[in-house]
């Protein structure tokens, strides 16, 4: 296993090399600290793990952009400075045997997404597809998380988030033929169960990049590759503390940009407008806030699902045969170098750069919660 | 609408400028045309519609790489040559109220895939949702068609259609780490209705471009750009006739190739997969054709259906009012450029490059059907 990490981890750009001197935190310390930190914040306890385990989710899996580095400075930070409210209770707006829309009433985007995503799969439980649009809610964390709540039931899950700022932003996505940024990177998240292969789990913002990839960069005091942003006059950038335009996924029109440009339009409107968060009725778009979509639907509307998990099998089979390209070592399916980081990580604990340290000591502190990490040379 | 037409159709490399010296077909023409050389071929009087109004919104709408273009070497030859079965009906193997799965018997894929959005659409006007997945088909042409087809229902409609080669192709896309054509280039489509604005549809292949967008090239004796092909040796290429590795939507691993691949997985299963194409009992991919989906929701499942159409035309008018880029003057949403070029076309007729009208009178004189063409300088 751990041979064929060390490459993975090499041609992930998100994931982070071990350093020569690293320090670590084990998934469950993450949680029992984090635990202890949210309930001293306010945060009701029912909801705690709501919050937790998305990011303990994305910092196992190698996605270090979504995961223990949020969870001060997304998270905490914003339910103490009240621009979160940590006692919001998500209201159902408009409900069908196969649907609902609700008002996320300005809480956590983890806690909201989490509770959409379990509505979905209880609807589809009983009627086969269950969906789920939430308005006036915040940042989500790791899209794909959510999708991937449903595959142990036997569905294929879908979850998105969606921010459109309707006169623009200094910081986000253009449209094609724009430099206005417009969007937020809208992510969205497709998990689909297999039978003995790790599950196939899609995450991806409808930009280049997220916003939070370039921001890790930032923090390591790395470069970010020319084709991700534009700085705010629209010249390519490689610096991340000047990037201000992402390009969506694609690029420049002519290798394909209106694609990413047109999936952050579906995920707007299968998140914001499905919701009524769009629009008043003024035309205008009432809260300037993030919205989600929580989709899953039952394997068995369609064939047996261990039958279906085993075509996966076969198809991720089939494209590990394909013959790699020089300089790289075989093909990886989406979600599949995140488990063998997983299967890892479980051993190694969770590697932190020394921001996250600072953000975890300064909670430590704050909360008086006590907080020791391990240190060793890898 | 003129002023604005001209550089839309720059602006759309697949969107062809017209010739000093040209000719033209109006819709109505090919119509009548098409329908008589089809029956006379052998198909089903009761299908031809099916067959020809895809190619004619295709090139109504400057989707020219899918349109009349293919009407003889992707339809009518395949019938001929017997590689298409024109009198398959397609049977429905599993259903449920609001699914089903469906074997295409080898008949046109755009006769398979007009029944199944019309099933899904039926299903979802019963049940708010329908979902359909068919295996064992061919070429359907431009899938958003298909999708677009849902929304005079007040419907989100989505369409896909998957190919993937068990043991590897000559020319399609290859997964990231690998130069090893494997799928087709897997497109989906999925259109979004509005109010006043035209509808919302994103057609897309998950490779950077579509096999026939390079076929069109070499017709017309141009270049491509580099970051769309590879050649057979996985050197980038501009010419046409070397293209055999297409990228996936993204380019390289850096900046977000993974997620064109992953796309064109998903495709890939929520056709082939979920129709029970793949696998059979040995797990290998018994028939190597090709899949779709055709899948379409009720609007009212969420909210009042007009008042969706009025946020999505605020979105689009927010997207609008973004200052366009240096060199551009304005920014275009999905389905925009094609809306404004089908009301040209359905004054001006559809433009045809030489190749087409030979195709056109080859099957003038097989068929014995009359073919006459206006031809006059723009």
């Amino acid at each position: 296993m751990c041979d064929r990490l060390v490459p993975a981890c090499k041609l992930i750009s998100c994931h982070r090399e071990a350093m020569p001197e690293q320090q670590f935190i084990s998934a469950d310390y993450f949680r029992q600290f984090a635990q202890r930190v949210l309930v001293k914040a306010g945060l009701s306890p029912g909801e705690v793990s709501d919050v937790i385990e998305p990011l303990v989710y994305a910092s196992l899996r190698g996605i270090d952009t979504h995961g223990v580095r949020n969870f001060k400075s997304y998270y905490v930070d914003t339910i103490i400075d009240g621009s979160i409210d940590p006692q919001a209770t998500v209201d159902v707006e408009f409900e069908t045997p196969m649907s609902a829309r609700a008002n996320g009433r300005n809480g956590l985007g983890l806690v909201a997404a989490a509770w959409g995503m379990r509505l979905a799969i209880e609807k589809a439980s009983a009627s086969g597809i269950g969906m789920v649009s939430i308005r006036n809610s915040n940042h989500l964390g790791a899209a794909g998380y959510f999708a991937y709540l449903a595959i142990e039931h036997d569905m294929i899950g879908v979850s998105m988030s969606g921010h459109l700022y309707g006169e623009g932003t200094s910081r986000g996505m253009a449209p094609v033929f724009s430099l206005q940024p417009m969007f937020g990177t809208n992510p969205f998240g497709v998990a689909i169960p297999c039978e003995n292969e790790p599950p196939y789990i899609l995450d991806m913002s409808t930009s280049v990049v997220p916003v939070n990839r370039v921001e890790f960069a930032r923090d390591r005091g790395e470069s970010i590759p020319i084709g991700w942003c534009l700085d705010a006059e629209g010249n390519p950038t490689s610096d991340p503390a000047t990037a201000k335009i992402y390009l969506p996924l694609g690029g420049a029109r002519e290798t394909g940009g209106h694609k990413g440009f047109g999936l952050a339009m579906i995920v707007e409107a299968m998140t914001a407008l499905l919701s009524a968060g769009w629009a008043d009725e003024n035309g205008s778009y009432s809260q300037d806030k993030i919205a989600h979509f929580l989709g899953a639907f039952r394997i068995d509307m369609f064939r047996e699902p261990s039958e279906f998990k085993t075509a996966m099998d076969a198809m991720i089979d089939s494209l590990h045969r394909a013959a790699p390209a020089p300089e790289h070592d075989r093909v990886f399916v989406p979600g599949e170098m995140e488990h063998e980081t997983e299967q890892q990580r479980l051993q190694t604990g969770i590697p932190l750069i020394k921001k996250e340290v600072a953000d975890l000591r300064e909670l430590s502190e704050r909360f008086d919660v006590q907080f020791e990490l391990e240190s060793r040379t890898q």
